[in-house]
């Protein structure tokens, strides 16, 4: 049936989301030089950190990755390989880890919204949730790692997950279907970072240190 | 009827509150020189972010701002003033701050108190879900501006919280009424705190650190 | 009743480790020369912290302080004498800490895992709850003392955690009865930490950064 493709496609997307992440979050765990435990710890935190909090705002407990272990196996797989890959990749290009982060955001966005609106909520905290799965993973990793969250300072990027959170919502509003708004939505916000890391762009400042130029 | 009334005063309190505190977050978020969707990210978990832990930890969810959208309006309202009024006001005094801290954590606690006892808890978590609802906000903020959260080191910050927290208790528990307790109680915290802000005073600190002086 | 027996000794044996994560956070409160409430709050936060993100996460609210007062009560009494002994005993051994982590980290990994057992979950999710219950709280003492959390990056830690939660439950599956498999499993983390404390032992890190020597 029509309807089990689209569960399914949403699905594979959702996995396809977390290897994106969890990919990322080796990434800065070889920077941190941390062992093959901190690897997978902050691979999964990154990966499920974001749809978690989601789950426990909504009430939607046991959260996603206790019902369903193949996110744990998924993210477990990806760490390994990834450790691999980076160990023989070293010369990996810098825009790799923000080319993954928007993947992953991209595809989180949607599904947040999704899972929010299927507990009732209305199309504002949709689009919220869909912005906390798809940043708060990365939030987490970097309290972890000491940082000052990138995303708080960063390139158009919360910005461009409620801009691609809100389309998402929209577009399923106007009776568009559900590939149709996923896939809009998701391009969408592809179109706006991709140009923004490659670019730099910013959002100005809210800036009250008088002493620093702007 | 008097019930409504009381209810009206306690929610009308709670926005006040998240103002106060939503406005306190963007003030940090100027000296982190965020964008202005990092402002807002930072107004809503300083305003949010205690009552949010609260929720989660006595089980309401989902938490009260999905419920009641009027708590996000009202702190993007907050934010996006507070950026214009902090830009024009430059020469703001530095007490600023800590007073609207104050304010928002006289409310907060006795609005948390409140709650938990609705949900059937004892006095003394009451008490602590309280303070969590008043504190946690800020250091959350703090943790993600990547600082040692101030109200573990600062003026009698907690001690003033669980002072007011237990006299809100107390009082109901007395059979005083709930305005008389909630003004009673805001109005202990304030008389604590804000002396302690002007004077700095502090509880003497716990140190291990043998080569310092203390 | 056995039973019954059972019950009380896995309750004692949780509120002991709940006394010895409470002074480890004390020990670390008193080298950030916080005061009283700090001393609480951080003794607390890293006795309960793991079990309140298990019982979060597996939807088991309100959390287990909330429902068992006797938790917070026992943490206020280890704050109060902690910080007497640490003043008294100014000399104490380095590996005090550490030890008193490792005791507290076997006990609440094996309490960890039967909650989410009890709970429903499957063995793997069981072992990470018994690892997020051991170790999480000693995470979020990290992040408050704005350090990287000290799991992430040392001596075998979440290893000996993962090998003595998955060793708890493949006995319990091979009908082990519940006291011989809490302390095979409380000695198997012993016998992993202890000897790693004292030689400062580390899995190889995973390092990206090639301007350096491993």
């Amino acid at each position: 049936m029509q309807t089990t493709f689209i569960d399914n496609l949403i699905y594979f997307t959702d996995l396809l989301g977390t290897i994106a992440f969890a990919f990322s979050g080796v990434l800065v765990a070889g920077r941190l030089r941390m062992d093959v435990i901190g690897v997978l710890v902050l691979a999964a935190v990154t990966a499920i950190g974001g749809g978690t909090i989601r789950d426990l705002l909504i009430g939607a407990t046991p959260v996603f990755w206790i019902k369903d272990s193949h996110y744990l196996l998924i993210i477990a797989l990806t760490a390994i390989v990834g450790m691999g890959v980076a160990r023989v990749y070293t010369k990996m290009p810098w825009y790799i880890l923000p080319i993954l982060d928007a993947i992953g955001l991209a595809i989180f966005i949607v599904i947040g919204a999704q899972k929010a609106l299927s507990y009732g909520t209305n199309g504002v905290i949709a689009v919220i949730m869909g912005c906390i799965t798809g940043v708060a993973g990365g939030v987490i990793r970097d309290v972890l790692a000491s940082e000052i969250p990138m995303v708080l300072r960063k390139e158009v990027y919360v910005t461009a997950g409620i801009l691609s959170g809100s389309i998402y919502v929209f577009l399923l509003d106007f009776g568009t279907g559900h590939i149709a708004a996923m896939f809009v939505s998701m391009l969408s916000l592809l179109l706006v970072r991709i140009p923004a890391i490659f670019l730099h762009l910013s959002l100005p400042a809210f800036n009250l240190n008088k002493d620093e130029h702007q």
